[in-house]
Formats: structure tokens, sequence, C-alpha cells
């Protein structure tokens, strides 16, 4: 019977600009008793690869615009912030009342550009989705294998619904496996063609790592073992974004 | 640290309307020699949910609507199934080209109203979504209960997004434990307050229950062992349905 198994991480240091995020995962996981082996799949909270990256920004440093200002103060918002999620965003899909819903310049459709100013180890300071999420998770999974293990690597973030209330842990970047598993002319055992045609395995996936990492506990690295993936150094995200012509609700 | 396992249930037989699912899904699993624990999480699929309660429908007996035989013609779909989709719907959401998308009764918003003519068994039939899947969810808990059992219960089906391709499972139907997390009020290390106000839980659960029934493979019912729920017999998914007041886009 296929089983997974799915545990965190833990143990990690603070991540500083430029930690070597694989090395550090894979320390952690062995200290833990537990090392990451070949056929894993490592899930990375997106916050720690952006802290890696340098992704972070002084709110002192930035200059609201004009627009930034006056809805921010309609709104009681830092202005600071907002002019950093109008500027990670390549269109606002919808503004209403206090609520931004932005596109990313990756493409991703999230609440203010996916911009973070939870938990950046210090204050009056935004952590910023990573540039590259897919060559976030490559470097990751590049590392792993310098190492011997061949692993997937999901990048996560946590992003709302358009109907459902609750955020679910997605993947905002891939490396070594395909985001989506498709059931195109497949057939069911009785002769009929899937109603579904395709899965979001990557999602999913990053779901279930969520809920060993868990939001207050700081656990950002979970390892699902026991899923069959077929590897591809050719996987990216790409897959997983609607594009604008087949988006009703945009 | 915290772990989860999570594998499928195989070896229900098909099931027929008034199965018993509870008793026939404590028998799978302790005929595969993994019996269900008090604490699990149990997802199963909507669809043998639906077969036990009857709901499906034989093509041949439904007259579609004049709007319905129109559509169907200009879209080569079954005008009958267009026919029952409509019925089990409150409100046409969207509806372009060969897609309909549309909230059903219960308040879900999903393509089709969450029919299925993939595999119910016969030729010439659709699947139907429970009328009250948390009372279908609700059974089931209390058939386990029965048999000393204290296990939640989710009833999950395939659902899309709205901006991302690839479908996942979700939660349309829960028992035993609340389907959201919240984090309101709560702090990080850092002493800010979470950016993650809350998290939808169930539909974690729920799709990471798919990664081990799969589509292909008949294997409807999936445990999850390891998530640490808090018991409470008033939970039901409408948390989850996002009111229409806070709906950007319907």
């Amino acid at each position: 019977m296929s089983q997974l198994t799915i545990f965190g991480v833990a143990g990690l240091p603070e991540i500083v600009e430029g930690a070597d995020l694989a090395t550090g995962i894979l320390a952690a996981a062995a200290g833990a008793g537990s090392p990451i082996e070949t056929g894993d799949v490592v899930v990375v909270t997106s916050k720690i690869v952006s802290k890696a990256e340098g992704r972070t920004v002084e709110l002192d440093d930035i200059e609201p615009s004009p627009f930034a200002r006056e809805w921010s103060a309609a709104w009681e918002k830092d202005p600071a912030v907002t002019e950093i999620v109008l500027r990670e965003s390549k269109r606002i899909v919808r503004q209403l009342g206090p609520i931004l819903i932005t596109e990313t310049h990756h493409g991703f459709v999230c609440a203010n550009s996916g911009v973070d100013q939870s938990s950046s180890g210090a204050h009056g300071r935004a952590v910023l989705l990573p540039v590259d999420p897919d060559a976030s998770a490559r470097a990751i999974r590049d590392g792993f294998l310098a190492a011997g293990v061949d692993a997937a690597v999901i990048v996560s973030d946590t992003f709302g619904r358009a109907w459902r209330e609750g955020q679910t842990d997605i993947a905002i970047g891939i490396a070594g496996m395909q985001p989506i598993t498709s059931y195109i002319g497949q057939v069911d055992p009785h002769g009929h063609e899937f109603k579904v045609q395709a899965l979001c395995t990557a999602d999913e996936l990053a779901g279930a790592a969520e809920l060993v990492k868990g939001n207050l506990s700081r656990v950002p690295v979970a390892v699902i073992r026991g899923h069959a993936w077929e590897r591809d150094d050719t996987a990216t995200i790409a897959p997983v974004l609607r594009d604008q012509s087949r988006d009703l609700f945009r």
C-alpha cells in the first residue's frame, strides 16, 4: 500500500543573507536523526529562501508614491509596505477597502504581492517573495545532489483562495519533478474518461507539508517520504500559472 | 518531532446505495492490517458517499430545459447533464464557452456543480454531491464512535481554483474537528502578529489524502495519522464558505 510519511526539519539556525540552505537543511535533518534521502520531496517555506537571498527591505528606505500614501492613509496601512506591494506587482487584480489582491511579477495572484511583514527578524522590515522561486528550488536541489541526495524541492508560500476562507500552503517554485499530474486521455475502471484531468500535486504536497510545519512553531522545512515522483530537471512552476486567456476571474 | 503518516484504505467493495460506509471502512482497514485508530483523520472521497446515499441520476430520466438544450447543443455537451448541473446550482457564477462555474446549493463554487459523469458504475448515469456533506461525515464518524474509534472525518472532492491550473482535493464536509485553524491575535517569535490569520487545515488534509488515494487507483479513503486535532462535535464546513459580502470574485 502507498504510504507517505511527513516530518518537519527543526533545528535550522536563524537564516541570514547568503546562507547555504541546502547544506543547512541536510545538516539539521541529519542532526535530528532523520537525514534527507533520495526520493524525498523537501518543502521549504519561501520566507527562509527570501532571507537567504537577501529579499528583505528596510521600510525606512522606501519612498512611497502619492497613490500609495493616499490609499494607505485611508485604510491605516503602512505606506512603505503598500509601496513595496505595488512595486512587487505587475497588476492590481482587486482593490477594495483595505484588501489588495495583485498579480506578482512571477504571475501569482495573491494578497499584497506575497509581501510579509510578520516575522522579518527586525521591526521595520518586509520580506518579499524570491525573485525566481524555481531557481531557488533548483539551487537547493543542486546542493542536495552535490551531497549525493536526489530529492525534489518545492518552495512554498501561504495564499488565500477566491471562494474559501482560510489560507493554504501552495507551491511557488519547484525543482526535480513536474508540479501537475495529468490524467488526460486516461480512463477509469468503468471506461469513462476522467472528470479530473490534471491534479496540482505540488500544491497538495505543499499543503501537506504545512500540517507538520505549523505557523507558530519555527519549522520552515518539511520532508515528504514515500511520494512517487518522476525525475524531471526541466520542471518549473509555470504550468500551474493560469494563462490570462483561460482566466475567468482576473 | 511532529510526524504524519498517510495511507490509503484499499479493498472496499463496490459501493451501492444503502452501504454502511463506516463499517466498510473499518473492516477494509483492519483487513489490510492497518485498523483505523482513535486520533486518526479519515478522508473519504465524496463519490462513494454519494453512491451510498443514492445521489445518482439516470440521464434518461432527465427532461432538459430549453436553456440547457440550447447551450449544450452549442458546446457539444449532454443536455441531461447540463440540466442536472443547473438543478444542483443556486447561481451561475461564470458561463463562458463550454465552461460552467456554479455555486451549489451548499455554497461551494466549482465547475459543473460537482456533478460527475466519470465513473458512476454505469453508462448514462451521473453522480451528484451529497445533499449535506457534513451530515455524511457525521454519520461516518458516528459509525466509528459506535465501534469505539474516535476519528475525525472529512468528505473530500476535487475542485479547480480561480488562478491556478490543476485541481486539488478539498474538504466539502467535516465531523469531529474544526476545518480552520486560527492564529488571530497570536504572535510569532519576533513579537509580530501573524500575516497568516487562519489556515484551512481541512483542505490541506484533504489534499494530502489525495496524494495516496490517486485518481487512477480505486482507493477512495485515506487515513492521516499523527495530526493533532481538537475534538469538536459542533464542527461543520460552514466557516470555510466565504460569505458573499467578503467575496471579490463571485
